[in-house]
């Protein structure tokens, strides 16, 4: 039932056109830095919408980095699933990328071996909070699809590698709990599955990178550590991001 | 903290351009049939995306009936809120519709007076399964919007009004309850928060058409009780339809 992400696009030229989806602008603004990159003024999007593109050229490659932006009446970064494959829906349609790159923090569990500050490249990413009890109908909620596959960007950078699982609340209730462990997951976030879902509906190769803010299984409440933590996690993340791009540059989807 | 869906396209003209968004096929087909639709040959989604358009003239509207089609590696109707989210975007974009009608079957609560076969007209719409606890993400994660005010088509049609609840699951775990109780809700869908959502950030006008197939209070398992009832149901919900357009016809967005 799994579905390899992006086959249709496994073209033997270089990847020249990357698109990041990131879902807060504190994640983003240090890698928008780090790459050059500036706000595009006249936006790609349609009127309204508070989504956010930074674009520049790093080495030899086109690089944007996209984010949901701020929630027009309430201020705060439009996290979660819906807005992250709308935005990663409109990113593919206006810029047609060889690879999109899903950066950003997550929790983890202890138990399988995580802490604060761990980068991981997710090999796999599920929804946990998509309960439909009908046969076909439960596979289809938790939408199993595989990341592009990277051996070599794993070997490479020494990322610790690990499924994913994703869900639209920043806490866990037991049933949430229990669809994560079903799936496998080592990391939990509120946005890739979802991406995952739009870049196979169009045929584009994804690959994930989430970085440790806060340990699920552990004695801190989440939002207090996500919140804790965020700052000098995003400086790992980015340090990441930047090696992973770094080793992408001049390189075809099939040699990642 | 309330907004007001689709302010924003309230000209004092006749509506012209309608889009009915229903999430299952074995939903849309009657009514399909009932304006003597087509299914649109050449698409106006994306190649790959199981969207279905189906559209025709009826009376002095333009109507599209659009679904988001079978999953194509699971061959289920792709409920829930991404899809919806998706479709409703890219038919916005496309269509440019006077007016959204997401259309479709729900669970409801006996408690708050509803029965199998009722149709409801909803006047609120929230999320009740993204919690995020973080002060003013806790409200962007319920999402409340309002519908488009129609006090006419509710006198008129004689029709159920109340607030409806959205989640990514069929089930309901006591999380979801609790926030389904605190959005006060008496009609539960997968879908409805999501388009919502949508309509708002393209100011597009939208309302929110509900028929019972499943107490969610009731004795019976969700999933067997929503199965028995769906085509009967349909039966009613086309019918609330029909009246609704019949209604909407030759009338502005402020005479509704």
């Amino acid at each position: 039932m799994e579905n390899k992400l992006g086959e249709g696009s496994m073209v033997a030229r270089p990847i020249s056109n990357i698109v990041f989806i990131i879902a807060m602008q504190t994640e983003a603004l240090p890698l928008v830095n780090k790459f050059e990159l500036t706000e595009d003024p006249n936006s790609l999007f349609p009127k309204n919408v508070p989504w956010v593109r930074y674009n520049g050229k790093y080495k030899d490659l086109n690089v944007n980095i996209v984010c949901p932006g701020k929630d027009a009446i309430l201020g705060v970064d439009s996290v979660g699933t819906v807005s992250a494959a709308l935005l990663t829906y409109a990113s593919i349609q206006a810029l047609k990328p060889d690879l999109i790159i899903n950066a950003g923090t997550a929790g983890a569990f202890k138990a399988k071996g995580a802490s604060i500050g761990d980068v991981y490249l997710a090999s796999d990413v599920a929804f946990h909070d998509r309960r439909i009890p009908i046969p076909v109908f439960d596979l289809y909620g938790v939408g199993l699809r595989q990341a592009c596959c990277t051996p070599n960007v794993i070997k490479a950078l020494n990322l610790k590698v690990g499924k994913l699982s994703t869900g639209d609340s920043l806490d866990m209730c037991p049933l949430d709990e229990a669809s994560i462990m079903k799936n496998d997951a080592v990391i939990k976030d509120m946005e890739g599955a979802a991406v995952a879902y739009v870049a196979d509906l169009l045929k584009v190769s994804v690959i994930f990178l989430k970085a440790v803010t806060d340990i699920v299984d552990g004695d801190k409440p989440t939002a207090e550590e996500f919140l804790q933590n965020l700052a000098a996690v995003t400086a790992a993340l980015d340090e990441a991001a930047t090696k992973v791009v770094d080793f992408i540059n001049g390189k075809c989807l099939s040699e990642l």
